[in-house]
């Protein structure tokens, strides 16, 4: 099974098309860029929504179902936002199909139902929102709006990745409305900050939080805050944005309030969001050769337990020992699975375990009930231990706890390793060319630069770090001035 | 408030849709037939979810996500679902906007950019699932496949109403794939059965069970197995279905597997599917003419607490009160809300508290205060006592689960007071015009009756009722001879 999968050093783009579905996380579909996300990855996607949800709910926030479609003249409102999307959005003209009278059994679309208006399937809801925002808002007792939303999304992608870019992916998008400015920023610092929280405390992925370019901003926004992973690969990854909207929505649908004064006044808008992009992350942050490595708080299973036995009779025996074992993890509520099938031998429920990713495995034969031992076999390292079986409990959730350090403390070494500092474009080629990673650099701060370097290196500004220092220096492209250092990088 | 809204016996259909507005649960959007779920709504629904997802992993389900587009090839596939369907679906033919050059601003629909095969927004999910499921099943191992899905779905209807009937709208769908007939039977059965203990034992809904004749049948469906409950206006609603699809899908999608025996069979297959609708059964099951009634289980605020007093020093002294009560509620994980707003009036809180359905009110005084007393007011029989704060919270605790009960019996004795038996087609007349609910009558089993029925009367079979007992008869309309009753209504 997992001697099947292509190595890192090989092919790292084919190593993780492999695993994602080797993995059962997810595969494509018979529907042009569409993906089929598998009950074991859509699982972890559950996780992920949980705890998201949870932090959303404890800031404050609800959630609301917007519709799915935004008429062609509610999408084109914003102008920038209507731009920015435009090339890429599913278009649906048409309400009704009939049967082919030239192909008996065949349908086709019906030029009769044609839709006076089109719909555009929403590739992010801001223009569907608002125009609903506009109904709901009219004094600045109705503000602010704290509003989420889970739901799928569609951009018509001409190249597409499972989970790093689909033409339709699952996400959540806050939209929130404020009376201040000060507010409305507040908020797009506070949801990028949550992200960031949850990047490395639950999926044990650091993350650098800073802010975009005006060419790498949001379409609509007057601000977009990011918290950008690194991969493996040393390519990062935009694991999500927030972005503060102004009053250009408020302006576009017409979102006004009375303040306190009684005067009419535009709305300040904010929208952030995380998507299934972030199963990618979790692949490429993590995982070896082997397989997927997941951190235990996202594992579906969290502890395996495989019987090493001969006959009928050594397995329940120890099927005897493991029950009492599995109870007393589930009590804790350990997600524990015991795979007592005597149709696969040990070493295939290893390799399958390891090839998808569960934290622990157990394994118990005859000699550790002899002895009233376990074998315990880390994923993330490799390596196993004997354990007695007193006070085994606590071992195995403590190690679930360690393995959950280790994971975010290894990923914390590898990025903070491959941020580089350079001072000249040779030593930015170089280092992209044959280390990666970020490149931490000084920029003249102009649209053309930045787009300059693009063509040369392929590398994009992935932000500019909210943690960096003012700093005197000249841009390694143009020699101009620069007061801070950005990060450079190839992306996925 | 609630004085604004219209009554049941004025109009229930008018009391309904301003109902769902009024109380925040929904409302139409500026998108044809589309809807908005409020916050307020769509957190009854995140508990409807939460328990469904529950009852369908505790049976063995697993959640998994597939694309929300078909290709019209792979729609058409199985003729009788396509045709089911065909006349409402939702149609993408495009994939790109570009600026209009007639007029500046304005976005067009770029007719290079038109899609080789027309994508239909799935009405449901058995074509893109199969096609899926072909690459998952060779051998009997393989199966069985028990999967949920959470997803939005569009049916191009022209006639919509909030929650009931609505373009798009959220809703589950269970796709199972089985190796013998009599298992996926069996699932279909059961997945029936979770579905009437969740509206019954969750929503305080009483259902029929039973299986749909075959005009009423699910498109594609050999049986279809459906929860019908009664609303107060006497008209029957369809609360879930689950339909045991033969190997109509395996066949249309070439879904084979070897058997023990190395033989090539077909899957069998069942799907299954609640949604949004429910929200509006909820609503006409248990609400009145002063608002919402909501069960307990699905309130989003259990118990709500008003401060009575005149002074600030009197709120200061009810809040620390208050305070306690609410923290010894929340140990119980009882929804509570303190609301101290000092802009609105008590009797203002009371309205909007009805009108929205909080199950327990409860009110504090100084006079409550001095006695050592609360004010409780259950919103399901509009009705107050006074209760001794020792030992309150055990009461407020009991006092939901007998208004859960409560709700349960009132409604269960209004459906059975509602189905009525009848032996000649006057009688049944007469019982549909005057007196609503189901109409119990023989049948002679053909489609040609049932539509006459239909045209004459509007009332359509709601089911066969699974507890139905054997009994010799003469239908009502052709006086032909019948083995059992059936259930008529005019239905949602």
């Amino acid at each position: 099974m997992s001697k099947n999968l292509t190595t890192r050093s090989e092919d790292y783009s084919k190593w993780y098309n492999e695993l994602v579905v080797k993995a059962d996380l997810a595969e494509n579909s018979g529907v042009r860029g569409c993906m089929v996300i598998k009950p074991y990855g859509y699982a972890i996607w559950e996780k992920m929504q949980a705890e998201l949800d949870r932090k959303f709910k404890e800031t404050g926030h609800q959630n609301a179902y917007f519709p799915l479609f935004v008429p062609k003249s509610m999408f084109e409102a914003e102008e920038k936002n209507a731009e920015g999307f435009a090339k890429e959005c599913a278009i649906v003209t048409h309400y009704r199909l009939k049967n082919d009278p030239d192909k008996p059994g065949k349908l086709m679309v019906d030029p009769n139902a044609k839709l006076e208006e089109e719909l555009i399937v929403r590739p992010t809801s801001e223009a569907i929102i608002w125009s609903t925002y506009k109904g709901w808002v009219q004094s600045y007792r109705d503000l602010p709006l704290l509003i989420n939303q889970w739901a799928n999304v569609v951009r018509w992608e001409m190249r597409t990745r499972l989970f790093l870019r689909t033409a339709e992916f699952l996400w959540q998008e806050g939209h929130t409305a404020h009376a201040t400015k000060s507010e409305a920023i507040e908020e797009s610092e506070k949801m990028m900050n949550v992200y960031a929280e949850f990047a490395e405390g639950f999926m044990a992925i650091p993350v650098v939080k800073g802010i975009k370019t005006e060419t790498e901003r949001f379409a609509g926004a007057e601000e977009t805050y990011c918290i950008e992973a690194l991969m493996q690969d040393g390519k990062a990854l935009q694991a999500g944005t927030s972005h503060f909207l102004g009053q250009n929505f408020a302006k576009a649908f017409d979102v006004k309030f009375a303040n306190a004064e009684g005067k009419q006044e535009y709305v300040w808008g904010t929208s952030w969001g995380v998507s299934t992009r972030l199963m990618g992350a979790l692949v490429m942050t993590h995982s070896d050769d082997k397989g997927l490595v997941l951190p235990p708080n996202l594992a579906p299973i969290q502890v395996v337990i495989v019987p090493i036995h001969k006959t009928d009779e050594q397995l329940a025996e120890i099927s005897v020992v493991v029950n009492e074992l599995v109870s007393q993890l589930q009590k804790l509520n350990i997600a524990v699975k015991y795979d007592d099938r005597t149709t696969q031998k040990p070493g295939f429920k290893f390799n399958e375990y390891e090839l998808k990713g569960v934290p622990i495995r157990i394994a118990v034969g005859p000699k550790d009930l002899e002895n009233g031992t376990f074998e315990i076999a880390r994923r993330d390292t490799l390596t196993k231990e004997t354990v007695s079986k007193d006070g085994i409990v606590a071992y195995v959730s403590g190690l679930l706890s360690q393995i959950q350090v280790d994971l975010y403390n290894k990923a914390l070494d590898y990025r903070n390793s491959h941020i580089t500092e350079v001072n000249s474009f040779d030593e930015f080629k170089d280092v992209l060319e044959n280390k990666g990673g970020f490149v931490s650099a000084h920029w003249d701060g102009t649209a053309a630069t930045e787009e300059k370097i693009k063509d040369l290196t392929k590398a994009t500004i992935r932000c500019i770090p909210l943690d960096g220092v003012k700093e005197a220096g000249t841009c390694v492209f143009t020699g101009d001035s620069s007061s801070r250092r950005v990060l450079f990088a190839k992306a996925y």
